[in-house]
């Protein structure tokens, strides 16, 4: 592939974030006067509305007074803090962390997606990727000039378990696919796999000798009533297991850029080596934002969870009271991934619509599969009364635009 | 390439800071006692003998009351903080920068180097790179899988130019690079390319239409009496230009993990696209503190430079007082690059005689050139007793392990 085809490929002009960036897109298909109401940005969380762990800035100001021991640390990061970080993760995910050697603090969990993708796949390799998932998942392999096989989730027919068709992964396998990439809780569909469907991801890793990239970035925003099976923990070959998690969202410490990956200690060496041209390390003041990471005071997580999970049901309501939405009630997260009706303007037009009509920003939902054209993808953790209106002017707009 | 061999070449274990991860080394080949003497990293700088800039850390409080709008910016960085940055850099530089679509603010001028190298170098692509240069410089490269076409600094014969040899540079791209990437002030040498040498590059490039990336992280730090000539500020097309600074050094806000690429837009969007795939963006809190940057205090600046030039000529004096030993006195930067008497072990087992019977951190010059064995790297940013008293450690074994 040339450079230049490398770069068209890789496009953000969908990308949540980067709405700022688009050209205010008044098409003549736009019919309708513009709705009034609160600007919501449901591409990313809202900080104001969820506002940072408490002890959070109190930490970077003490990593900030500690000087150059904190600014310059290994490039796989601070050895304290990796070392108090493991004990609390594999009391969380109930396998054993190796602090020295199996764990690495990135810039975001989207360095550590990054570092461990550039681990494991080169030019023609094969990774198994469900559709529908995180993005960059799909992003970073193309990069690497890796070969997708899909994996379908049907999470539209199922309510118990994310609906990952086992047997296509077993394919992917079959066909030479090495690396399993995903994210538990799926980004989007806010579905979290079964113990079943972990068991069944772990036997096939093991039969095929495949690694596997887990994504648990939303594992601590559980609702009520659901159950998480960490894959690390089950019967799998801990060398081929990277478990990838941060304090981005449900924290909402997006704003200091921290993830961390833990497991396979091969692939974590690799990821510190390109780390090291990458970025050199994590923030190192923002590395002691970390030590506040499972250690927030008692009772913020249940509120945190509470106050989620008010909204999901708030917006879950209104969506169903759409003729034609559908939308699986989320098990974990802050996302929601309805599926729209039919509408007489295409999928593109209609969230340009959104923008532009009714100040509000939400992700096509082919950003996440090229079989979800029909679904736009909105992170609920958001101020609860503006979300709500938010979704109102949505039903509104699906009105002006029903086929 | 195979993955393996790709992460094999991609080695980190002479990286500087990365000595803790090395085993206590104490071969059969080192003799005598341990010098007593407070331990000195010459690796990087000591940021607690030159703190940050005086208002960083009140930056990033302000960064962090902002919220939501300071957390998550555009992937290349807040419009705001670009918009305050270009006026400021194009002052110092010389030449307009365009803050919408011709800047990217990085995690750190690492950050920035991977992504400027990332958006030029594909598969088989040659490379023009100085010997000796910043060593991420060749990595960066191999990991893309370009080819290297090395151009030699004779900087050891010189000492008002860089030494650059532009017949060979011109061979390189007579040959087919497309690519030229240095770094002005040069690592680790300290030397600052003369005008002529910069009037050279930017014919050069020109005449063959290669694309130029330097890196201008030392350029503030340009010791009394030296000038300083932008190569974007010459006859040069622009889009053809990235230029790379940030405050991690000079400033020592290498904590923060901030940097900056500006000029070719088209180069910059390629960047951005990658950036929202490897890091999302540089920490949002972080770019706060880029606000306190070209904006210090008055005199602070003057003072920092005259305090490492102070520690420059004492240490370069010193150096010189070796027997056998070479060094040509920076003119810029705070990297000394001496060139060691012959020994009696190799320069691998001399470092880590250093590190272990002296307490003295260096990085080995073969990191920076394969011809530069016989040379150390230091950075002298340091509590300025220390560090002489470290040179003098270093002295006692050059004369133990004498040839």
């Amino acid at each position: 592939m040339t450079i230049q085809g490398k770069f068209e490929k890789l496009g953000t002009d969908a990308a949540p974030g980067q709405e700022v960036r688009l050209a205010h897109q008044a098409g003549d298909w736009m019919t309708g006067a513009v709705l009034p109401g609160r600007k919501v940005d449901f591409s990313h969380g809202d900080v104001d509305a969820f506002p940072p762990t408490p002890t959070a800035f109190e930490a970077i100001a003490n990593g900030v007074s500690r000087g150059g021991a904190q600014a310059y640390t290994e490039y796989r990061g601070d050895a304290d803090i990796r070392a108090t970080l493991a004990g609390r993760l594999a009391d969380f995910t109930g396998a054993p962390v190796d602090p020295q050697d199996g764990m690495i603090l990135t810039p975001g969990t989207q360095g550590a997606l990054f570092l461990a993708v550039a681990a494991c796949v080169g030019r023609g390799d094969k990774v198994a990727i469900v559709q529908p998932d995180y993005f960059a998942n799909r992003k970073l392999v193309e990069f690497f000039e890796g070969e997708i096989c899909p994996v379908r989730m049907r999470y539209k027919d199922k309510d118990r378990d994310a609906g990952l068709d086992l047997d296509q992964l077993e394919e992917a396998f079959r066909d030479g696919a090495k690396l399993f990439l995903f994210s538990n809780p799926n980004n989007p569909a806010g579905v979290v796999y079964s113990a079943d469907e972990i068991a069944g991801i772990a036997a096939l890793a093991g039969q095929y000798g495949a690694s596997v990239i887990v994504d648990q970035l939303y594992s601590r925003l559980l609702y009520t009533g659901e159950t998480y099976t960490h894959l690390r923990a089950q019967a799998i070959d801990p060398a081929n297991v990277v478990t990838i998690m941060g304090p981005s969202k449900t924290e909402s410490l997006s704003g200091y850029r921290l993830g961390a990956a833990f497991g396979a200690p091969a692939l974590i060496e690799r990821m510190e080596k390109l780390q090291a041209i990458v970025s050199l390390r994590a923030a190192g003041y923002a590395q002691a934002v970390l030590t506040t990471w499972f250690a927030e005071p008692a009772g913020w997580m249940a509120d945190r969870i509470r106050a989620h999970q008010a909204i999901r049901d708030d917006l879950v309501a209104l969506f169903r009271g759409i003729d034609g939405v559908t939308v699986r009630a989320p098990q974990a997260g802050s996302y929601l991934f309805p599926e729209l009706p039919p509408l007489r303007i295409a999928p593109s037009e209609f969230v340009a619509a959104l923008r532009t009509q009714a100040a509000v920003v939400v992700t096509p939902g082919t950003e996440f599969s090229p079989h979800a054209a029909r679904s736009v993808r909105l992170n609920v953790s958001q101020d609860h009364k503006a979300a709500a209106a938010a979704v109102t002017r949505i039903a509104t707009l699906i009105e002006r635009y029903r086929a």
